[in-house]
């Protein structure tokens, strides 16, 4: 546990609420990764769903007590107050939280009239009654917990003395902290700092802070509450959740740690969260937005050619922190508007000094060839062959190609199956080879690499672990420009490459030939 | 011009801070028709880009002055003071500001004492006559200024004094508006509120807030802004920028309208704001973000089961506003975690009323098909064509498949080309056509047009509008899940169909013949 964990939380419900996502579906051994990925950024708590609620979530949570060893982090098991008109004990559901073996329950109130009247179809007493009775069974049966008041915001606005009197109820049986949830997420922050400043007047409880950002404002939202009085903050890596999404955990911990001076994690971690933020969405397989704040791969990037001359005098003037406080870099991208300085940066950032006239004509091809949709800023392994040609005359090439042929065909009620033909020359021979895959790239990738592998054995090592497919006029229908990024592993880094055109599967050769190529000459050097 | 537009000014940069966005590049014919589209939603201002800096921003000015007839909006044309050491009449930037033909000049002017010295290199005091100098000029030529102070929150909290001295005397030379930029993006709402408060309260200068958003609160630090007496917003569609982006100008704006009861746009034209988003995010070939407040495609969606259902008992109980108010609908997706209410919804939108044991099975199937990589979350037509096959016992066919084959293939220096095959039956002949195409699957499309036309002469008005490629399983390379969405319209409406496999080719098959199957039954019906 963390030394801070008791006295401010840092509460991550990515597997329950972010769960919740448009797109997104994670199996129980993705929940698993999720949650040690996020224990790696010193969280002290991590809902990892709700047990007995469905399969996937008890499965979770039986798994959890072999597999899951958190360093920092406990588990909490989230779920509903009993049932209306049933005892807790009684209640298969509540059973199911006491058994998770998370030791933390968080349970879902409602705290607005007219979700109890109209959604929960109860009184607003029995409600009460369901509160009280949940959490003083669950305490007794020695589990901490925590309460979610649901739509609270709505609730208070409405009616506050309902709303308050829930959360009394709750503490008096035993809960620990009341996360105020603004569930529609319409709230603005000068609001929410009201009502939470109203709350820790008037009835003195624990409160936490459970935001969605249907405003934009879920973060703001976090932090108005934070000074207002809340102690316990919900959110989700990536900002995942319904609809608009959750309160981003990683932006509100780095604003209360790099802007308000307040350690809420273990020393050191935060750094760790850039590498998080994207583990995570490796395997959540949601695109990680690139203009996230703070982990974002744009969120320190420098575009405009005003700015990158500048940046050469002090990068702190145009940048607000360190990059490396959230594990983040400053990167310069190479773009028509970036200008000369940019290009010249990034070749010394690769080892070459470029003279004027060099600069001149690279920045030149860059902008021709990105005139046409290739981009470089997402292929640095591209950019350095398009800089090697121009400085060495002649682009590196490993194999000369004659010519190459995919065939995709199917008959009734059987699997496509894609065969391709490479026929090149290299190291003095002409090969012709053939290979299968289940699909084109993957057909003439494995053609490509039994055609060289007896002369560059190293390339078995080499390993495709991306392959990412734009459509760039959309509006075109299949008739569109491509651009594939391709990225290759060799074991120890990694490199991404572009191609570009009409055809998907040039574009992809491209991609392939120039992955390769970088790879090979990196074994050489 | 709107009536509130002097009152208020809403003030779009799309077309010159946003495009700072990394990845994002705008030729003048894209930056005419985002000009037209924002022009849609009356906005009171557009700042063009930086004419005389760079040639594509030139050009727009001049086509704009003969092309761009806008309904609400005054262009303005963004650029700098004076050189040091130079008269502003003898400076050609400003006089290329002066002849843009905007009317408006927005003057980006160094405000922090740091930046003047190590960026601007040149006197503090220099500095300012550089202000003056410039904003007199303009004004004498007739021009209106505006005044952008780059980097103030940071000099104001370095160099209050020289900070504020820059607005004074920008707005003795004849400013009207200063806008305080967050350029390097790292304020938080309390900080932006207390400097603006300052800043009004001491020069009664007219501020405006111009916010990025690397805290992740552009939007909330914008309201502080106004909270605080600020009269002139800036931001951009799509919170398009460098770095994180700038503020989401719609999210402002309905933020405004909609939760602090203020009318900053024409009455009735916030509604449109989620056609223009997408519109905008089509000429920009930017994907929009689903997650985006009020105008995401998710922003109004619901997936929880535990929500689906209480939906049926009143919509306002799960949303914090009338989607309507921006143009955007409540959805609800099919997933397996919506269940059985959702499906039943779902099935009611399209015209079906299912009974509990179709309900079961059609929510089981899509179940099952999610879990392989099938969603159809964003594709109504193949979800309906489930449906009707369920429904009537057969999936709708108007063909019979015998077997199909695409072949690509390039020689050296030359252009791929792709032949596809297609074998099949339908009105009782057998039909064997070949196609050409770029790619395989305009190869494809282009056969099976070719095999049917006769048959079904309707189709020569479908068209494919949109093709759209995800690697579902990214980590895996060549060797990965691929899923395919396929949008075809036929003039009146438009619908989209899924493909799923570990070939992209055959994917994109079932797509299309899923798009066109949808499309012949619509015509039938």
């Amino acid at each position: 546990m963390t030394p801070t964990g008791d006295l401010f939380h840092v509460y991550d419900t990515t597997l329950r609420d972010g769960a919740q996502q448009e797109g997104l579906t994670l199996s129980v051994a993705d929940k698993l990764a999720v949650a040690r990925h996020i224990d790696g950024l010193g969280v002290g708590f991590i809902e990892g769903g709700w047990p007995g609620a469905n399969p996937r979530d008890t499965e979770f949570f039986r798994r959890a007590r072999a597999e899951l060893h958190l360093e920092h982090a406990r588990l909490a098991a989230f779920g509903a107050t009993r049932r209306a008109g049933l005892a807790a004990a009684d209640d298969p559901l509540v059973a199911a939280l006491r058994d998770s073996g998370a030791g933390v329950v968080t349970l879902v109130a409602k705290s607005h009239d007219r979700h109890v009247e109209l959604a929960l179809r109860t009184t607003l007493a029995e409600n009460l009654a369901m509160v009280r009775d949940t959490v003083s069974h669950l305490r007794a049966e020695g589990q901490r917990v925590f309460l979610d008041a649901e739509h609270f915001f709505d609730g208070y606005r409405d009616n506050r003395d309902y709303a308050l009197e829930v959360l009394r109820t709750a503490f008096e049986a035993g809960a620990e902290v009341a996360a105020l949830c603004d569930t529609n997420g319409g709230m603005l922050p000068g609001w929410v700092g009201d009502v939470v400043h109203d709350v820790v007047e008037t009835t003195g409880v624990r409160v936490g802070i459970h935001c969605h950002n249907d405003t934009g404002c879920a973060v703001a939202n976090t932090l108005a509450a934070v000074d207002a009085g809340a102690t316990h903050v919900q959110g989700t890596l990536n900002g995942y959740g319904e609809r608009t999404g959750n309160a981003d955990l990683v932006t509100v911990v780095a604003n209360l740690e790099l802007k308000l001076d307040r350690q809420v994690l273990p020393p050191g971690l935060l750094a760790e969260a850039t590498r998080v933020a994207h583990a995570v969405a490796e395997v959540t397989n949601v695109p990680p937005a690139s203009r996230q704040p703070y982990v974002g791969t744009s969120a320190f990037a420098h575009k405009a050619g005003l700015h990158a001359s500048a940046i050469k005098v002090d990068p702190d003037l145009y940048q607000h922190m360190d990059p490396a406080g959230v594990g983040n870099d400053m990167r310069l991208l190479v773009s028509d508007m970036a200008g000369r300085a940019s290009i010249e940066l990034k070749g010394r950032e690769l080892g070459f000094e470029l003279g004027p006239e060099l600069v001149q004509r690279v920045t030149g091809r860059v902008k021709e060839l990105e005139s046409r949709g290739w981009t470089f800023e997402a292929a640095d392994a591209s950019f350095e062959l398009l800089l090697l040609e121009e400085v060495e005359g002649t682009r590196p090439s490993y194999v000369e190609v004659e010519s190459w042929r995919v065939i995709t065909e199917t008959r009734v009620a059987a699997d496509a199956l894609s065969e391709a033909t490479v026929k090149l020359r290299a190291g003095g021979a002409r090969i012709v080879v053939t290979g299968e895959g289940n699909g084109p790239v993957n057909a003439l990738d494995s053609a490509l690499r039994q055609a060289i592998s007896q002369l560059y054995p190293e390339i078995v090592k080499f390993e495709l672990i991306d392959y990412k497919v734009r459509i760039l006029d959309q509006g075109h229908g299949t008739d569109a420009i491509t651009r594939v990024l391709i990225e290759t592993t060799d074991g120890q880094g990694s490199w991404v490459t572009v191609g570009v055109g009409p055809n998907v599967i040039e574009a992809s050769w491209h991609a392939l030939i120039d992955g390769l190529t970088f790879g090979l000459r990196r074994h050489d050097a």
